[in-house]
């Protein structure tokens, strides 16, 4: 088929037949795929721990409008990471009023929608800058290996002694990619390389998106960096759906461990809608909605 | 297949078996999908325009290391964004000796590199807070109607009177996939919903990463925003690659011409690595890295 694609070239006719036969034979989900909340932040049964000691559970009710396993913990802090000390909070994520100050020439902010836009932003008295706010992304890595997960347990707060993928703010002047690899060998002093995109997840409330990729370790070897007290490879049935650090984590183990059993692994797009004021770790506390997959 | 491993359950032996079989049968592309470039930056007859001249050229020669088609145009600033004056131009993404002041406390500000971390960070000598930069996200629609895709001509600079697709930065407090729906009402005038993401684009030397939507019009109506002079639908054959706005504008179009003449729409990531200092609309002066495809 390729053979002839390549001979017959790119007539406006040939690329309208193939058109359709790419729409029916696509490797993304398209609008059947979709899945959105209808009942969001509420609790629903149909969760990851609860289908371990129930296994005939339908197989994918978990990818539904909500999440939710278990009990919140002590944290009050948002879903964030450990390398920005001014990482967003669910109370200041996109707030704007918290910008007293120009940062190029330190005039004083008024905080006004500007012309031409819908939204209230810190603009400066003085040169007149608009002082932009946006999401920020968070890049990590699903490390398999023999069958297993590396996880990481938090050494730092939010979320201290639980359990995550490594992950952290992408810099600029790197791609998602190294991003997600920069942080693999902090967190897990781990050398890896990236095998394929696995998800997109964003958290609108926190203004977050996470970016996450399926990575395999070039030797066998990890050690926890400054930021972790510990890493370890679990069976997918070990792994500690209790005490995991955050939604988005949660989430991304959950689709990972779907698709194995799917038999295809796939790539996820999907919006983590959290409840305000929620701990990171509170998996009663956000719905997945709007999942599509490729 | 679904309902036998519904009644399996979750052992670890059976995960074990999925798990070769996941591999066996990822919709993924997997290491093998990975093409880096050994020779970024350089120009090659591998090029949209030349194969709309020579269609006997092997279909997936585009996805190359390199992009090159046309000549350059007169702007000098980086592919950019209309709706942030502040976004990242060449020299300035990630130059943090432009913050002078705290935003919050409006202290002057020392560049030193923190404890603990590896990048130089402007910092508050009053209130030791630190400034982090990150990468921005640029969401947009690649939007098929009738086997056409509908394009914007910039009303504005950078690359203005250029074709792109309607695409801005991302808010806080949205989606990626609503805020490409938002600029797409905004630049086209249309309403879409989405139909699958299609393409994650880091450009790290911009400190930008372009997260691209398939979409499709709820209804078939249109018509151009403060920020388009004009918005048109074009057959794929018609596509203006010579005056494309955007080197991840021109990626995104190539590689969706390219998954519908091989008849499967995929999931893109990759990393656009531009010449320092070439203009956003020139596509002699970077290169698609590291692209993997699901």
């Amino acid at each position: 088929m390729l053979k002839a694609v390549q001979n017959l070239g790119c007539s406006s006719g040939f690329l309208s037949q193939l058109w359709k036969k790419a729409h029916h034979n696509t490797a993304c989900g398209g609008l059947s795929s979709i899945a959105i909340s209808t009942n969001p932040l509420s609790n629903s049964a149909s969760t990851r721990t609860r289908r371990r000691h129930a296994t005939t559970t339908k197989l994918d009710s978990f990818i539904s409008p909500v999440f939710s396993t278990r009990g919140t913990r002590s944290e009050t802090r948002s879903e964030s990471n450990p390398d920005a000390t001014t990482s967003p909070s669910s109370s200041s994520a996109g707030n704007v009023s918290k910008i007293n100050f120009c940062q190029w020439c330190g005039g004083p902010t008024k905080h006004d929608i500007p012309d031409g836009e819908e939204k209230m932003r810190a603009i400066c008295t003085v040169c007149d800058k608009i002082a932009y706010q946006n999401p920020k992304m968070v890049v990590g890595c699903l490390i398999e290996h023999d069958n297993k997960i590396l996880l990481c347990k938090r050494n730092i707060e939010p979320s201290y002694d639980l359990w995550t993928l490594p992950a952290g703010y992408m810099e600029i002047g790197e791609s998602a990619a190294d991003g997600a690899i920069r942080e693999t060998w902090e967190e897990a002093g781990a050398a890896v390389e990236v095998v394929s995109p696995f998800a997109q997840l964003d958290i609108p409330l926190i203004g977050q998106t996470y970016v996450i990729f399926l990575a395999k370790m070039k030797k066998p070897h990890f050690s926890p960096g400054p930021e972790s007290s510990e890493c370890r490879l679990f069976d997918l049935d070990d792994i500690p759906f209790d005490s995991l650090a955050f939604s988005s984590i949660f989430v991304s183990l959950n689709l990972y461990i779907d698709d194995i059993r799917s038999g295809k692994l796939k790539f996820h797009y999907g919006t983590i809608n959290k409840r305000p004021g929620s701990s990171p770790s509170d998996m009663h506390a956000f719905s997945l909605d709007n999942h599509l997959q490729c």
